[in-house]
C-alpha cells in the first residue's frame, strides 16, 4: 500500500535525524560532566559535525516531497501552526507527520550554512560574554549581543515571521503556538500581585525579622558526598528509575535525553549550600519523569520528547516547588535527611526546614530566585526582549532598562551589570523567547495541579507517606505519555478543559505565602 | 598548486572520518563505564549508525580517485603493503596518503553491506558466547563461531588474499605486514625456552614452597576507595596529564582516544585483589602515554594514533612489567602503597612485595596469567587460529585441540570449556588474528628497551626515585611521536637497527626468573 512505503520513509529518516541528535547530546553530556579540560576544542569540532548531519537529515528535501504527498503541506507560511492533512491516517501517524512538517519547515526554510553561522557566531558570542561577566563590562559584549539579535530576527525572518511578529516567531520556537500578546495578557496579572504580595512580605520582615524562621543551620559545613547519597536516595524515593537513567554532577544542574531508555540528570554540590542539590535534584527529576514516562510507542520517533520548553518546567517546577517545598514532603523527607546529616540538623523541626526552604527575599540573580519572585525575573526578561525585537530599545540600554526594571518589579537594583544584564547565558547563545516558558511552567503546573488534585484528592497524604505511585501514574497517563502528539495548548485543555491561565497559580502562590508569612 | 588542492580534499574527508570515529569512541567508552542497563539497545542502534557513517567516509570513492591522482595506486592486491608514490609531496604528506591508501582498500574492497552484516553477526556471535560461556556449551556456540570464521575469511578475501594467505590477511590487519611465517619462526624459540623455564620453575617450587616467598598478605580486604586514590596517585606519578584524560573503572580495563587531548583509561577494583588494579593501571597507562605523545602535527589525521596492535601492546607491557614489575618500581612506589594501606601491609618489605608482583604459577586464563606465562597462552592461540584458517581443524574440535596445546605448553588442563576455549571475547567478535600481537608487542618492548638502555644507562635508578621524565622523553621521541607515519618493522629498525627478534625477551625473562627463584 502506498501510504505504508511513504511513511516507512519518513520514519527511516526520521530514525537517522534522532539517532544522531541523542548522539550529539551525549557529546555534550559527556562534555558538562566527564571532558578533560584540554578536550574542549575538538569536542565543538565533533559536536558541529554531529549536529550538522543532524540538520542535513532535518532539512532532507525528501521530507518535504513525502509529506506533500501524504497532504502535510505547509499550509501556514510560519510553518508554525498545526499543519493539517492526512485524514487517512492512524492517529499517531498524522501527529507524527504533523510533527515532522514542524522540524522541516523550521529547519529547510534556512538557506543552507545559516544554523552553522549561528552556531559559530553563538560560540564566539558565549565566549564574549563570560568575560564580559567576569570583566562586568556590558559595552564589551554588546556588540556580540547586537550580532545574535540580528541573527534570531534573520532566521525568524526565513521562518515567516516579519515585521512585529518576528518575537513571536521566536516564542514559538519553545513554545509551539503561543503569542507576544497573549504572554502579555498572561503576565500582566501575575505582575501586579507577585508585586503586590513581595511588598506586603517585605513590609512584614521588616517590622519583625522573626517572621521569616531561623535559617541559620543551613550555614553549616554539609559533606558533598553524603549530600550525593541523600540525592541518590531521594530521586529514588520519588521513583527514578537508575536502571533508565544515572544522576552525575556538573556546573550547572540539567536533564538530558541520551536514548529512550537512558535518561540523565546532574546535579551541583557545594559543601555550604545543602539545598542547592536537593532542589536541583528535585527539578531535574521532574524533567526527567516527564522523559522516561512518554509511550513507548514513540520510541524512537521526533514525537518521543516533550513537547515544550514551558510543559517541560510545570514539571520540573511541580515537583521542585509544589510537591518538593511542600509541608507533607518534608514531613516524610526530612527525618531522612537528618539521619544523613545528624550534628547540623539535631535542633532543626521538620516545620522550621519547611519554613527554611520556603524563605522569601528578593534576589538579584534568576537562578537563586526564591518560588515567589522568579517569576518576576522572567517577566522582566520578557518585557525586554520584546522590546528589543520591536526595536524600541536598542541594545546598547540594556544595562539601564534593567536596572529600572528590577527596580520596579523586585525593589531592588544590581550595582554591577555581571548582577545585572549579564547574569544569563540565554541571549549570548542567541536564545530569546526561551525565558518566557520558565514562568509559562508554573501557570500550566498549577492547571494541571487543580485537576489532579480532582482526581487523587489525598495526593498531599501520598506525599506524606513518601509515596508518589498515584501521582505519577496520574501525570504520566495525563501528561507524560503524549510525548509532542498534542500541542501545548490541546494537551492542556485535554487535560483540564481550560485555556492558559495565572489564577491558579496566583491562588496557589497567595495561599502558600500568606499562611507562611502570617499575613 | 593543483598538488594542494588534492590534499586539502584528501584532509577533509579523513577529518570527518576521524571525527566520527572519536564520536563512535565516545559512545564505547560511555558504554562500558555509564550506561543505564536499560540503555544497552539504544546505544548498539547510536553506534551502528556512527560507525556506518565513519565507514562511508573511509570507502568514499573520491579517496580513490585523488590518491591515483597523487601518484598513490594500491600497487598490491591485498592493499596491505606500503603502497609508494607522491615522490613530490613533503615526507608527511606522503606518509599521510600511505596510510590514507590503506584504509580505503581495506574499506572500498568490500561489498556494500558487508561491513554492517559482520558487525551484526558479530553481536549475535557475542551474545551467544556469553550464554555459552555462562553454561559451559561450547557446542551452542559453535555455529556462531563458525560463521564468524567465514566472514573473517570472506573479507580477507576481499581483501586479496587468498588460499593459504587467508590468516595473514588477518594478521596484517592488526600487525601491518606480518606473516603467519615469521610469527611462527620467532614464536618457535619462545615456546620451546618459555616452557622451559616454567617447568623448571614448577619443579623448584614442588620442592619447597619457600621458593615463592609468603603472599598471604594479598588475601585482606582493601578498600576499593582508596584503592582509586592510589590508582590516581600512581598514574600522576607516571606522568598521566589529567588535563588530556581521565581514569575510570569499567568490567574490563581499556584506553580509547577520544580526541587529541582526551584519552581515557580504565582499571577495574576488587576488594579482594588489590593487584588487579594496580596492574591495570599500569597497563592502560602505558597505551595512553603512546596515543598522548603522538606529534601535534598529526592532530586531527588518520596518522595519529598507535601504529598497530604489537606495538602498542610492547608499550603496555614495558609499562606495566618491565617497569612495574621491577625492583626499582616498588622501592619507591611501595612505601606509599603502604600509606595508604598501613593495617594491610605492615609486615610487608618492597622485596617481599617485589616477589609477590612477580610469582609464576600457570594459570588457565590467559587474562590473569603471569609475565613468564602470558606467551604461551597466545602461541596456543596463534597455533590454533592457524589451523582453523588453513582448514586443518574444524570448529567443532576446537576444545578438544584447547586441552591438548594447553596440556603441552603449559602443563595443565582445563576442566570445563569455560575456562578453556571460551573465556575470551576476541573469536565471538571475528576477531582473528588479534591475538599474536599481545606476544609480539613483549618481543618488541625488549627490543626498544635495549635501546633506550643504551641511551639512559641509568633508567632504573630513575624509576627507583620515581622520575619517569626521561624514559618518557625517549619513548616520546623514539616511537610515540610518529603515530602511524612508519610501519612496525620500519620504526623498529629505525629505533634499534634490528628485525624484530625473540632474542631480548626471552634474555630478559630468563635472568629475571632465574634469580627470582634462585634456578
Amino acid at each position: 500500500m502506498k501510504i505504508k512505503g511513504l511513511l516507512k520513509q519518513l520514519h527511516a529518516i526520521d530514525r537517522e535525524c534522532c539517532l544522531l541528535e541523542k548522539t550529539a547530546a551525549i557529546l555534550q553530556w559527556d562534555q558538562e560532566t566527564n571532558l578533560p579540560p584540554e578536550g574542549v576544542e575538538e569536542r565543538a569540532d565533533q559536536l558541529a559535525l554531529i549536529e550538522g548531519l543532524a540538520n542535513e537529515r532535518a532539512a532532507d528535501p525528501k521530507i518535504g516531497r513525502l509529506l506533500a504527498e501524504l497532504g502535510f503541506d505547509s499550509a501556514d507560511p510560519s510553518g508554525s501552526a498545526n499543519p493539517s492533512g492526512g485524514e487517512a491516517l492512524p492517529p499517531v501517524e498524522r501527529d507524527f507527520c504533523r510533527a515532522l512538517r514542524r522540524r522541516y519547515d523550521r529547519a529547510a526554510k534556512l538557506p543552507p550554512g545559516f544554523a552553522a553561522d549561528m552556531a559559530r557566531a553563538g560560540s564566539l558570542a558565549q565566549a564574549a560574554w563570560v568575560k564580559a561577566r567576569r570583566k562586568n563590562d556590558f559595552a564589551a559584549f554588546a556588540p556580540y549581543l547586537g550580532t545574535m539579535v540580528d541573527f534570531a530576527r534573520t532566521r525568524a525572518e526565513y521562518w515567516g515571521f516579519t515585521g512585529g511578529a518576528v518575537y513571536d516567531g521566536l516564542l514559538d520556537a519553545h513554545e509551539p503556538g503561543i503569542a507576544a500578546e497573549e504572554i502579555a495578557r498572561l503576565f500582566g496579572p501575575l505582575r501586579e500581585r507577585l508585586s503586590a504580595l513581595l511588598g506586603r512580605i517585605r513590609d512584614k520582615t521588616a517590622a519583625g525579622p522573626e517572621a521569616e524562621g531561623d535559617r541559620s543551620f543551613l550555614n553549616q559545613p554539609y559533606d558533598t558526598e553524603r549530600q550525593a547519597r541523600y540525592s541518590r536516595d531521594l530521586m529514588e524515593n520519588l521513583g527514578f528509575d537508575l536502571r533508565r537513567g544515572r544522576l552525575d554532577s556538573s556546573a550547572h544542574p540539567f536533564t538530558t535525553t541520551l536514548g529512550f531508555n537512558d535518561i540523565r540528570i546532574t546535579t551541583r554540590y557545594a559543601e555550604n549550600n545543602i539545598l542547592s542539590a536537593i532542589f536541583s535534584t528535585i527539578h531535574e527529576s521532574g524533567h526527567a519523569f516527564y522523559e522516561m514516562d512518554i509511550s513507548p510507542d514513540l520510541r524512537g520517533t521526533c514525537l518521543a520528547e516533550g513537547v515544550s520548553m514551558g510543559i517541560h518546567e510545570s514539571q520540573s517546577r511541580l515537583w521542585e516547588n509544589v510537591f518538593g517545598r511542600s509541608r507533607a514532603f518534608w514531613e516524610y523527607q526530612f527525618p531522612r535527611l537528618k539521619a544523613i546529616f545528624p550534628e547540623q540538623l539535631r535542633q532543626v523541626s521538620a516545620d522550621a526546614f519547611y519554613r527554611a526552604v520556603n524563605r522569601v527575599g528578593p534576589s538579584l540573580i534568576r537562578i537563586e530566585a526564591d518560588e515567589l519572585s522568579y517569576s518576576l525575573h522572567i517577566i522582566l526578561r520578557f518585557e525586554l526582549e520584546r522590546r528589543l525585537f520591536s526595536g524600541d530599545l536598542p541594545v546598547e540600554d540594556l544595562p539601564r532598562a534593567w536596572r529600572q526594571s528590577m527596580k520596579e518589579l523586585l525593589g531592588i537594583e544590581p550595582e554591577t551589570d555581571a548582577e545585572g544584564v549579564l547574569q544569563d547565558v540565554h541571549w549570548s547563545m542567541g536564545s530569546f523567547g526561551y525565558f518566557p516558558s520558565y514562568a509559562l511552567g508554573n501557570l500550566y503546573g498549577l492547571q494541571f495541579l487543580k485537576r489532579l488534585r480532582q482526581d487523587l484528592p489525598d495526593y498531599e497524604g501520598d506525599i506524606a507517606r513518601g509515596s508518589f505511585t498515584a501521582i505519577r501514574q496520574w501525570l504520566r497517563e495525563n501528561i507524560y505519555t503524549w510525548g509532542r502528539r498534542l500541542d501545548p495548548a490541546d494537551l492542556l485543555f485535554k487535560v483540564t478543559g481550560e485555556k492558559l491561565s495565572a489564577a491558579p497559580f496566583l491562588e496557589y502562590i497567595e495561599t502558600k505565602y500568606t499562611e507562611l508569612y502570617g499575613l
